[in-house]
């Protein structure tokens, strides 16, 4: 009950923030946004001295490496953070644009224009350097923001956000606007996903696990973000040496991130001659292919795919290989397994190419070119808060204009209907 | 279970039908659109014949008057059924349009579109004219519809869905792209919220009951419609013969709708010059008065407004009646106890205003004129598939567009990052 008011009481106040924050001139958001990235280079040492013992405590704990490899900040990494919100500051205003505008036949002036969410829950797990990339992108955006890290870096998150908290406040923006949710309760996370009234949108940032429970409980809307079962297809008509590279980058330049490829489809023309190449090619480079009956014949150094391999996002070096009767068996695949992410094809065919565009249902439809391009940056956007997998809202790499919605403002001289 | 994989086959067969649905040109949709139209009217008398039946075990029942008005069906109301398809028919085709082109510097070519969600479920409430609408938005959007209606309609509904279907068929849409749910099962709604994967958004069109529900237990994306606790604010510098004007036409010209007035909230410093002449006004026209302490003060011949009231969407000719300190704390009131769906203010003065529309967190917000016009046909659309009061999506009045996501189509020529 204590846990339940404390995050109520915080979203209250986030949310109390949030308009006054509505219609703040960009130059003030921008003026604090500075200022906030000055205090996080400026407070450096005391940040490092919490995140030092935090990580020391992981490691009492057997986390493991990677794992405590994403905790860790160094002064370089701070730096970063400092940069990435110096970056958000040149980038446009987001808000007060407007997209509809028309007069009506009786005179109503209809204006329809971006303004900020209010409140915006973002719902995340290790990494302390996304605590700094939320805040600047909702202050930017003209929200308030509710924040819940993991566990393993509360103290470290907590930290960041007084910082930051001190530096809007010095700047013209409310402290309440950045609302970090400290309490470890993991029921922590269904309260705040409940909060309909106080919490306009939740964005859960993370792993398979996390998103699902969010989705589950949540009766605020949520922007689903982030699970990548990524494919790659082979056509018969494909150019191998392009095939091979593009198939090596898209699953080994980054592997545990979403963009990365999970799974190979070849067409079967082609897979006596193509399998044994890329596979070659992909066990120089480390890694561990998984492939069905039909691969394993015709490349017999794989192990078994099992049913569960083909709708798995590894985040690691390791691919799944199928073999296809052509690209509608391949699209099949696709909609069937994969998480609506990334997929690409490898053609030289128009047709194929326009219909794998066409049929594939996924937010981000590639030809000849490697699944890794979905991003925010890649894209052009300047920034990130996520990549979206649902369908509502917002589709992809999200930028700043996710982080808006939209109001009709609607003038008259006493048009009744 | 038998009820959950018989709606979840449903929703299976929706879901194909929507792949083949998605790139029909819009001619193929339009001539179904049109066929449709024509079917309901040649299949008139067999509509009518069943909904007689309907409509008399309804009265048997004790159901309510005005719900069996909103029951009946006439070849007057047919024809309008088939009128609306056909308007929707000349509407510009909602799909395929690009709104995002890029070459980016490494030459990959970025074009986001336009694209069909796959699957809408509408879950709806008594109107069967609900179901030939929401099929036509449905189709001429390029998705396929799951629908469950009220089960007062459900054989009426039934054969609508019939003849819809057996029209699309012989017109090149799969029937299977409009799958009506006939079992009365309550948990039926339930089943189909948490279809993740097959259903692609639910849009609920109905009664705060129905639309919590949804909300409370639906997995898939939902687009919030419908309640509407709309305000009237007259500031001190209203013009009082426009204030009455107004505020008669907001609460009385339909009060059954989410946009009519609910509450009216008047300047302390007019309040005693204008409540007398509202109030003689409202009374005159049949509407019951329920005010605040003060209200009641300067006008005693109202009844007294409970906490509840001002939350209350009463879709009947009453009205709550507020006294505030001026704009701020009118903006506090609606922000606090209305639905965020439609708010007036009606004032002289361009700062009240501008202040207003700002601040009133609202779908539609208002200046001098009837919240009545929240509509889409009113604002220009041609069509409504509901009235959102979420931020995410879509907000205020929803057009075909709102029935549509995105989607990025990325063509390179070997591209690895």
């Amino acid at each position: 009950m204590f846990m339940k008011d404390h995050v109520t009481k915080q979203a209250r106040r986030a949310k109390e923030a949030s308009r006054q924050l509505a219609w703040l001139p960009v130059e003030v958001r921008n003026g604090a946004l500075k200022a906030m990235a000055d205090a996080l280079e400026a407070h450096q040492d005391e940040i490092i001295e919490i995140n030092t013992k935090e990580v020391a405590a992981a490691r009492e704990r057997g986390t493991r490496k990677n794992m405590i490899d994403r905790l860790i900040l160094t002064p370089q990494r701070i730096a970063a953070m400092a940069q990435g919100i110096r970056q958000i500051v040149e980038l446009p205003d987001p808000i007060g644009k407007a997209d509809f505008v028309v007069t009506r036949p009786n005179g109503l002036q209809i204006r329809r224009q971006r303004v900020p969410f209010g409140v915006v829950g973002i719902i995340y797990e290790a990494r302390p350097n996304v605590t700094a990339d939320a805040v600047a992108l909702c202050i930017k955006s003209g929200n308030a923001c509710l924040l819940r890290g993991g566990s393993e870096a509360v103290r470290t998150n907590k930290k960041i956000v007084d910082i930051l908290k001190e530096a809007a406040a010095a700047n013209g923006i409310p402290s309440t606007a950045i609302e970090f949710i400290g309490i470890l309760d993991r029921d922590a996370v269904v309260v705040m996903c409940r909060l309909r009234k106080l919490v306009d949108v939740i964005i859960p940032r993370g792993g398979a696990g996390l998103i699902a429970r969010v989705v589950e409980h949540s009766t605020v809307p949520v922007i689903e973000t982030g699970t990548g079962v990524c494919h790659t297809f082979i056509d018969k008509t494909a150019d191998f040496d392009l095939a091979i590279k593009v198939c090596l980058n898209a699953k080994t330049s980054r592997p545990s991130v979403c963009n990365a490829m999970e799974t190979l489809l070849i067409h079967r023309d082609i897979a006596a001659d193509f399998l044994p190449k890329i596979s070659r090619a992909m066990i120089d480079a480390g890694v561990e292919l998984r492939g069905d009956e039909e691969s394993r014949k015709i490349f017999p150094d794989m192990n078994e795919a099992t049913d569960d391999d083909w709708a798995t996002e590894y985040n690691d070096l390791i691919l799944t290989v199928g073999i296809v009767d052509d690209v509608d068996a391949a699209i099949d695949h696709i909609n069937r397994y994969g998480s609506a992410h990334s997929d690409a094809i490898i053609t030289r065919d128009a047709d194929s190419a326009t219909k794998f565009k066409q049929l594939v249902d996924s937010a981000d439809v590639y030809v000849n070119a490697s699944t890794r391009f979905t991003d925010g940056f890649e894209f052009g956007f300047g920034a990130e808060i996520g990549i979206s997998t649902q369908k509502l809202h917002a589709r992809g790499p999200m930028g700043l204009e996710a982080l808006t919605t939209t109001k009709y403002l609607i003038d008259g001289d006493g048009q009744i209907r």
